[in-house]
């Protein structure tokens, strides 16, 4: 298979299904939402077949259980997918919304309409549910998307794709306006990142060596982040009851998740008092704490390296540090964070002020878990993920996130004086 | 001098700089706009001496009259400047804009704050006061800049540099946040471009050559627009008073501007009324008419060729076609133009919205003059460029596009369930 030439079909194909696209109506976008939904209900039987291959090649292959599980298609995953797309479905469409509209001096009138961005390409690993995900946030924003998941889900990928297809038929829209690539030559992701003239954003989601390589290799924009180093800082001031409960949701409620804590900062002037009553928690929920040379003077962990500070664990581990003040905080944040969430515990208002401007992140928090860094829990309806770049989307990011944005300008045959 | 060292310097310390100025406060980023300008005011004399100097150079090295013309800095010229750090001072300041701030089901309270990008590096041709203009906007939109000005201009860019550096001192502001490069080797771009590490996205203002080249080779975001290739589309149903009055001030108001008229579209059922009318106007003006084979049938025209559809010609000249619908004209502008400004002339609803949604443009207007395409017209205040990119920023860039957003978060202690 000439790897080159299916991507340029791919990506000619996905372009010109991104003129139908962007003026296919709220009903119709969401009629192929609702239909592929029916058409996944309708194939269960399809689906765990072909899911069932896949896992018996990753077995085969020697894939670890944790990836096997993740690969798995139970029937609770198709019944998340099925509610996934309905709500999608119900979400307010963002194409076309105009704003701002407002009368100049010289007498036009100016405002911004959003607009889709054209062809997304989606970029991910072993989960075959970020399939319907992916290719239903990048429809309702009005986008055609290129879809490449991972080699090992293929097959349940491909059935996927074949409902989202007749979904697409069903309401009328073309089919090419989601694409699953269908074959597992690496190949094919080196040239979906370097075709600007088919793709116009990529949106990685997997792990830290995928996304590092595709924002080193793409030609074209991507919205990503790498780590997920978010901090919690229990500064002198804060109540530490609060502090104690939001300090242990924000490690303990999941490991795994970019928006956990990894490293806790601690005022000196609390440390003797909170920390002991946080290692207790901790203990009990058998994370293993990494501090600095004053929080082993205060509670007995192993020492924190250099390395400690920059280190995404995702996993029961934590680092701890005793800082002197909000500037050493902010610091330390700014300097070893992934500039993705951070949070403080205070219940001073000028610190809790400073904290929210001076810290450099996506999402700055006061007296919240950094677990609620989520695109559902701001209430943007569903993510597509997670931006830790300035610029365009910044944060947890939604179906706007997925759009861009026209002046529109009416006159009554104004001219410029 | 080792350029990369430098230039290694130089990013460094707007770095540090942008740490500070993310910081400063409404008055004392406008005292350091406004000291600047009296220090300019005051330095008319060795402003003006100093860009003798250049002048005087580019005799010697033969500059043509266009380009020396844009070089001069002229008493009226420094007005201007003063003029325009008087109106970047009164803008609203962006930073720190809170919106969307709601509750959330969960309890917290969800917003985003307006916050810098952090170090923009500017690269720009001959004339001397965007140094002035284009650090003036970075500044107030609490950005760090590193400007490289075009080596003809560098000692009038210097003196310029000076009094920035007076006005941030006098306002307590660091001077690194305005940096001038001053070097005239060319190796300095290629650096500035590439380092991601202290730069966050680079603006060019120059030609298209430029603008490709550093397109091209940059490992930053660049805010841009490569071409201008606007067009006003006649339609059959346009008033033909309003339509000759548009087409006339959007191909003659300037000629060298990037929101000027560049092919002239009419729907074929009135193009043997509205033509020969807009003809004659055009002859009055000495404008060059190109024209399709129906457009020379009508009127008497030079033969418009392939190239001419994607021509900007920047200058006294405009292809003409005939077309047969709306269609055809979109289809026309997606194709040829450059997605920067296209308006419609029509009186009908439903083709006027069509057009408006299908045109993928910055902006798209009906019946008004493509010339209304400007950061101060649209209500922004001032402008660093136009962007004809889909992300982060499009059409008029002012304050807000050399901006990002965090999200903020209050709580009460809340933690996810």
């Amino acid at each position: 298979m000439d790897v080159i030439a299916y991507m340029s079909e791919v990506g000619q194909k996905a372009r010109e299904a991104a003129t139908q696209i962007v003026k296919a109506s709220t009903h119709d976008k969401n009629q192929a939402l609702l239909a592929t939904a029916e058409f996944i209900d309708q194939s269960r039987q399809l689906l765990v077949e072909a899911n069932q291959q896949d896992l018996e090649n990753g077995r085969a292959n020697g894939l670890d259980a944790a990836l096997l599980d993740r690969l798995e298609l139970t029937q609770s995953r198709i019944d998340t997918m099925i509610e996934g797309l309905n709500q999608v479905a119900a979400l307010p469409d963002p194409v076309g919304v105009i704003t701002d509209m407002a009368y100049r001096p010289s007498g036009i009138q100016v405002g911004k309409m959003r607009v889709p961005l054209g062809v997304i390409g989606i970029i991910y690993e072993s989960r075959p549910n970020v399939t319907v995900e992916a290719a239903s946030l990048c429809l309702k924003s009005g986008n055609a998307t290129v879809l490449r998941g991972g080699s090992e889900a293929l097959h349940s990928n491909q059935a996927i794709a074949r409902c989202i297809a007749l979904g697409l038929e069903k309401a009328g829209l073309p089919a090419d306006a989601v694409q699953v690539i269908n074959t597992t030559d690496r190949a094919a992701v080196g040239q979906l990142i370097t075709m600007p003239e088919y793709v116009d954003v990529i949106v990685p989601r997997g792990g830290k060596g995928l996304i590092e390589r595709i924002s080193r290799e793409a030609k074209v924009p991507v919205i990503k982040h790498l780590d997920g180093i978010c901090h919690v800082y229990v500064d002198q001031h804060a109540d530490l009851d609060k502090a104690l409960n939001v300090a242990d949701n924000a490690k303990t409620h999941r490991y795994g998740t970019c928006n956990t804590m990894e490293t806790l900062l601690v005022h000196s002037a609390v440390a003797s008092t909170f920390l002991p009553q946080f290692a207790a928690r901790m203990a009990e929920k058998q994370v293993e704490l990494r501090g600095c040379g004053q929080t082993q003077a205060i509670i007995s962990s192993a020492a924190a390296s250099e390395e400690d500070w920059s280190t995404e664990y995702l996993g029961p581990v934590l680092s701890v540090k005793i800082v002197s003040d909000l500037d050493e905080a902010v610091r330390h944040i700014n300097q070893y964070g992934s500039h993705h969430t951070d949070a403080i515990l205070t219940e001073n208002y000028t610190l809790a002020r400073r904290f929210l401007n001076e810290v450099d992140s996506s999402s700055v928090m006061v007296n919240a878990s950094t677990r609620f860094a989520d695109g559902f829990e701001y209430g943007l309806g569903a993510e597509i993920g997670i931006s830790t770049d300035k610029l365009h989307a910044r944060g947890p990011v939604g179906l706007e996130g997925l759009t861009s944005q026209k002046y529109v300008v009416f006159g009554d045959g104004h001219i410029r004086q």
